[in-house]
C-alpha cells in the first residue's frame, strides 16, 4: 500500500544524456517524436500510473483473479482502469500508425513501459503480451489476418496471448504436443492443453487473441515441426465484429508465489470439436517467428526487474524517512529517522545506484534497438543489432535477478513490517520472484549469451562493447576527485574481468562446453554489473559536465556520489565472478549424479 | 509438498569430525551422551521429523493458525503432532534433568533442532521459543517460579513466549512502553501492547507462560529502566494446576509473507483490570537478562537458515532428478534429467555446499557453548566463549541470509513450477524471509559483530580465530591434487580479506564509526563465507585422512569435490568484500538525506 511516482527526472536524464534521445528522434519516421512532444507524453504517463494503475496494486493482489466456470473475473477496479487505458490511448502508444498506433520510438515506449511494470506489475502484462500477439501478426499475419486483428489489439479493445508451454515442456519447444488438423477451407482445428498462459481468460476486453504453438498432422518430430497459429476466442464475424465463441476456455488458474491479479491459466483447446484457427506464416516455422519476437519479450521482462526495484525503494524511502527507531551509532540526543543508520544508507543505496544502473542499460539497450531498425546506414544497423542481441540476456536476467535482491533489500529495510503483508514491501519481492524463472528463466539467458551471442562470433559483438566502454574508462580516469578514482579504479577492474571471463568462454566453448556452461550465469551477471558500471560512468561524466556548465541541480552531484557507492559496492564483485568463470567448471562437474 | 529426510550422513560427519563430540560428551555433566546414545537418538529424531512434523508443513502454510475472538486455533494436526513430540520427550532433550530434562550437550540439541526446522519451521518455533522462557526462569527465577513453571515447560507441557516489542518499539528496547504495577503483594500488574509475539495464544498447550518487558512506575527512562516478568495465560493454583483466565489476550494476528501456521499476535495486557505477573530478577535488570538470553535465541534463529536452505535443497534435488526437459548442451540422443545441465548442477552445488559451509560452523559452534558452559579449565572456558560471542551473530545473519539466497534457488530450479505455491517450493523462499529480520536484523547482528565483538577487544578474539583458521590453511597446502590447491588458494584469500578488513575496523572505529558501519554487513557476510570456507576445509582433510585410511564410502570423495566447488564458487565473493568493508564507507554517507 504505498504510493508510486515516476522518477521522471532520473528517466529523462537518461533519455537525453546517455540513450541519445536526439539521435533517436532523428531516425526515419520519428520526426513527430520530439522532445518536447515526448516529455508531455512522460509526464501524463507518470499521472495516470500513479492515479489509475498503482492504486489497485495492492488490493490487486490481495484479491487476486478469480477464476470459476472457466471464467475469469478481474479484481474490482481492474476492467475499469482498464477501459480508461484503452481510452486514453496508452496500448496504442508504440503501435504501427498504419493500424492506428502512435509509432512512438522503442526507447519511449520502454520509458512508458517501466512506469506500468512499476505502477501495477499484473495490470502490464495484459498490454506486455497483446504486444506480442501484435508483433507476431505484423510480421508473419496474412493480409487478411492483420486486418481482421491488428487494428483492435493495437488499440487494446482486443488482447493477446503466446501459448507456448505445455506441462511436459516448460521451456522445451521440442516438446509441443498441441495438434493443429488442417479443415481443408484454410482453418485449422486445434485440441491440446497449454499452461501458464498469461491473462488466458479475463474480463477486461472485447475478445482475446491467442497465438498458439502446435503440430500440423505430417509436421516432423522437435522444434522443426512446431506451427504458430492464431486463435481467437470469439470468431471474428464478416463485419469485423467478436461472434460465436470458440473452443478455446481457461480450464484453472494457478495459486502463485505472486502476481495474483495476472490469472495465469491452463488453456484447453478443442474440448468441444476444436478450436478454429489460421496458421500464421508457413507451416513448421513457429519457432523461427518466435525467436524474433522473444528480443521484444525477454527486453519487456527484463525491465519488470527495475520496475520492481524502483517500486520497493520509493517505498523503502519512505519508510525509512518517516521509521524513528534507535540513537544514532555516533550518538544523538534521541531516537533517528532510520535512514539516518548507516546500514539503512547503504541498502537504500544498494537499491537506487542499481535502479538507476539497470534503467541507463535497458534505456540504451531500447534506442539501439530503435537504430537496429531505422537507421539510414545499413552497417550501423547491424552494428546497434549486435549489441542488442549481445545485451537482451543481459536486461533479461540481470535486471531481473537483480530486482529479486532490490526488492528483497525493500523488505529488509522495513523490519518486522516488511514481513507483513499488509505493509506491501513484501508483495514487490514475491511479484520479482517469476521474472528470473518465466520467457526464459537466467540460465537458459545465460547460455543463449555465452554461446549465441559471445562464442558464435568469436567474441565480436562483446570487443566492440569492451571498445566503448574503454572509452569510455579512458575519459572518467581524466576527471579528478575520489568519486572518479573509484569509478576509474571499479571499470578498469571490471573491464579487465569481462575480458578475462570471455576470452575463457571463446576459447574454450567448442572444447569444453560443459565447464564453459558452469561459468554461464556468473559470466552473464558479471557483464551487467560492469555494463551498468559503465552507463553510472557515462552518467557521472555528463553529470560532470553540467555541473561545470554551472547547472546547480543537486540531481548531478548526487548521480555523481551514486556512481560513486555503484563502484565501491557493487563492482567490486567483478574479479571474483571472472574467477568463478575461468575456474570454477570442474568442481561443479566432477561429482557423480548419485552422489548428489 | 515435499518429503524430508535428515541427512544423518553429514550431520554425524560433522558432530564427530568437526565439532568434536568425543570432546564434548567428556565434558562434566555429559557422561551419558556416549556417541551409540546421541546415534540412536538422532535417528529417532529423523524419523519423527520426517513422519510427523514434515507432512504438516504444506497442510499448516495453506490452512495458516486462525483467530477469532482472542483464541487461537492452529491448522488440523498440529495439535496431536505436539502432544506426540511432547509425549515422546523431545522438548526435554536438552533441559535440566533437575527439572525434567534430558540435559543433552547443546550440539546434540542443536542437531535435533535443526530437524525440527527443516521439518516444520512453524511447528519448531513454539519450542523454541519456549526454550527461551525456561533458559529466563532458569538463570534468574525466584525458587517459587522455577518450582512453578519449570517442570511443565522442560516438557513442554506449557509453552513459553518472549514478549519484547511494541508497536512503537522494534529492535530499540529503550522505547518499551508497558507498565507493570506493584500490588504490594509480591504480584505486579500489567497493562500494555506488544506486538509480534510468536507463539501467543495457541490451542496446543495446557497453559502459555509470558516472558514479558515492562516498566514500573518509578522506573528510569530507556534501557535501565527495564524489567522482566512473567505472566501464564491461566494463573497457577496452590496445587500447580492451571486456574484462573489471566488478563492478557491475543487481539489480532497477523497476516505474514511466511510461516503461516506460526502465529505472531498481538498481545493486550491489562484491558480488563491487569494482566497479573511477578518479578523475574531484580527490577529494572530486564535488559541483562535479556541479553544473556539473547544468544540462545540467535543461534536458534541462525540454524533456521540451515534447516530451511536444506529442505530446499532435499525437494529441489528431488526435482532435479525427476523432471526430463531439453537436451544435454554438448549433445544427446533425447532430453535429459535437468540435473545433467551444468548450470543445474551448479545451483544445486551452492545449496548443498553453503548448506554444509553453513552446518559445520553451526554445529562447532554449538559444541564451543558446551565447553563454554562446562569445560573444567576456566582459561579455556573464557576461550571458548570469546569463539562463541564473536561467531553468534555470524551463526545469525550469515546463515541466515544464505538460507535466503539457498532457499531462493531451490525456487529457481523448479522454474515455472517453483513460482506455483503448490509446489511446496515458494513456502521455504517465503519462510526463510523472516530469519534476517527478527530477533534482530542482519544489520543489527552486525554491528554487535564490528563493535562489541571484534572493535571492543581490539580485534582480539578475530585474530585468535584467524590464528586457527591459517592453521587449518597451512595442513590444506600440504596435501596435493586440485581440490586442495583451490581450497588452499581460496583460504588463503579469504584469510587475508579477513584480516585486512578486521584491521581497519579496529584501527577505525573510534575514529569513523559511521564510515566503519557502512562496512558492518559486508563484513559479517565475508567472516561468514571465509567461517564456512574454514570448516569446508578441515571437513575436506578429515575425508582425505579416511580415505587414506582405506575408507572407501563416496561420501568422503564427495566432500572433498563439495568444499572445491565451495572454493571456487563462494569463496571468490571474499576479495571484493574486503574492499567494500575498507574502501565503502564514505560514498554511502555523501548524499544529503533529501536528495535520496
Amino acid at each position: 500500500m504505498s504510493d508510486y511516482n515516476a522518477p521522471l527526472k532520473d528517466m529523462q536524464f537518461v533519455l537525453t544524456e546517455l540513450a541519445g534521445l536526439a539521435q533517436v528522434s532523428a531516425l526515419p519516421g520519428y520526426a513527430e517524436a520530439t522532445p518536447d512532444v515526448i516529455e508531455a507524453i512522460l509526464e501524463e504517463s507518470g499521472k495516470f500510473t500513479r492515479d489509475v494503475l498503482a492504486p489497485l496494486n495492492f488490493s490487486g493482489d490481495q484479491e487476486g483473479a478469480q477464476w470459476a466456470d472457466k471464467v475469469v473475473t478481474m479484481p474490482q477496479g481492474f476492467k475499469e482502469a482498464y477501459a480508461q487505458f484503452v481510452g486514453n490511448g496508452w496500448n496504442a502508444l508504440s503501435g504501427n500508425p498504419e493500424f492506428g498506433g502512435q509509432g512512438l520510438p522503442k526507447v519511449v515506449s520502454a520509458v512508458v513501459q517501466e512506469m506500468w511494470q512499476s505502477a501495477n506489475m499484473s495490470f502490464s502484462l495484459c498490454p506486455m503480451l497483446t504486444m506480442g500477439g501484435i508483433e507476431a501478426l505484423e510480421l508473419y499475419g496474412s493480409e487478411e489476418q492483420k486486418a481482421t486483428y491488428l487494428h483492435h489489439m493495437v488499440s487494446g479493445r482486443w488482447t493477446g496471448t503466446m501459448n507456448l508451454t505445455e506441462s511436459q515442456a516448460g521451456s522445451d519447444l521440442a516438446a509441443v504436443r498441441t495438434r493443429a488438423v488442417p479443415q481443408g477451407d484454410g482453418t485449422y482445428k486445434l485440441f491440446g492443453q497449454k499452461i501458464f498462459i498469461t491473462y488466458g481468460d479475463h474480463d477486461m476486453a472485447e475478445n482475446t487473441i491467442h497465438l498458439v504453438l502446435a503440430r500440423t498432422p505430417d509436421a516432423p518430430a522437435g522444434v522443426k515441426g512446431i506451427s504458430l497459429f492464431v486463435v481467437p476466442k470469439f470468431l471474428v464475424n464478416a463485419d469485423g465484429t467478436p461472434g460465436a465463441r470458440n473452443d478455446v476456455y481457461a480450464v484453472s488458474i494457478e495459486h502463485k508465489l505472486g502476481i495474483h491479479a495476472s490469472p495465469t491459466c491452463v488453456m484447453a483447446y478443442g474440448d468441444n470439436g476444436g478450436a478454429v484457427g489460421t496458421l500464421v506464416g508457413k507451416e513448421n516455422d513457429g519457432l523461427k517467428y518466435m525467436f524474433v519476437m522473444m528480443n521484444a519479450a525477454r527486453y519487456a521482462v527484463g525491465l519488470e526487474g527495475l520496475a520492481l526495484g524502483e517500486r520497493a525503494y520509493q517505498q523503502a524511502l519512505g519508510f525509512a524517512r518517516e521509521r524513528v527507531q534507535s540513537r544514532a551509532i555516533e550518538g544523538s540526543v534521541s531516537s533517528v529517522p532510520i535512514i539516518r543508520h548507516p546500514d539503512i544508507r547503504r541498502m537504500l543505496l544498494l537499491m537506487r545506484s542499481q535502479n538507476e544502473a539497470m534503467r541507463a542499460v535497458a534505456y540504451v539497450v531500447a534506442a539501439a534497438l530503435d537504430s537496429a531498425m531505422r537507421h539510414p546506414d545499413a552497417d550501423e544497423r547491424i552494428r546497434q543489432q549486435a549489441f542488442v542481441d549481445l545485451m537482451i540476456p543481459v536486461v533479461k536476467a540481470w535486471l531481473t535477478e537483480t530486482g529479486n535482491e532490490v526488492t528483497s533489500l525493500g523488505v529488509q529495510i522495513h523490519g518486522g513490517m516488511g514481513f507483513i503483508e499488509e505493509t506491501g514491501a513484501a508483495q514487490h519481492f514475491r511479484d520479482a520472484r517469476i521474472t528470473t524463472i518465466y520467457e526464459g528463466t537466467t540460465g537458459i539467458q545465460a547460455l543463449d549469451l555465452i554461446g549465441r551471442k559471445v562464442a558464435r562470433d568469436g567474441g565480436a559483438a562483446l570487443n566492440a562493447l569492451l571498445g566503448q566502454m574503454k572509452e569510455t574508462q579512458a575519459s572518467v580516469a581524466k576527471q579528478s576527485g575520489a568519486s572518479f578514482k573509484a569509478l576509474a579504479a571499479a571499470l578498469h577492474d571490471g573491464i579487465e574481468a569481462v575480458t578475462t571471463a570471455g576470452d575463457y568462454i571463446v576459447t574454450n566453448y567448442a572444447k569444453d562446453v560443459r565447464a564453459v556452461a558452469v561459468g554461464a550465469v556468473p559470466f552473464l551477471r558479471l557483464l551487467g554489473i560492469v555494463s551498468g558500471g559503465w552507463m553510472m560512468a557515462r552518467a557521472a561524466l555528463a553529470a560532470q559536465a553540467k555541473i561545470v556548465s554551472g547547472d546547480t541541480d543537486s540531481f548531478y552531484p548526487a548521480k555523481i556520489n551514486t556512481a560513486h557507492f555503484y563502484a565501491d559496492h557493487v563492482m567490486v564483485a567483478t574479479i571474483g565472478l571472472a574467477k568463478e568463470v575461468v575456474q570454477g567448471g570442474a568442481s561443479a562437474l566432477a561429482l557423480d549424479d548419485a552422489h548428489f
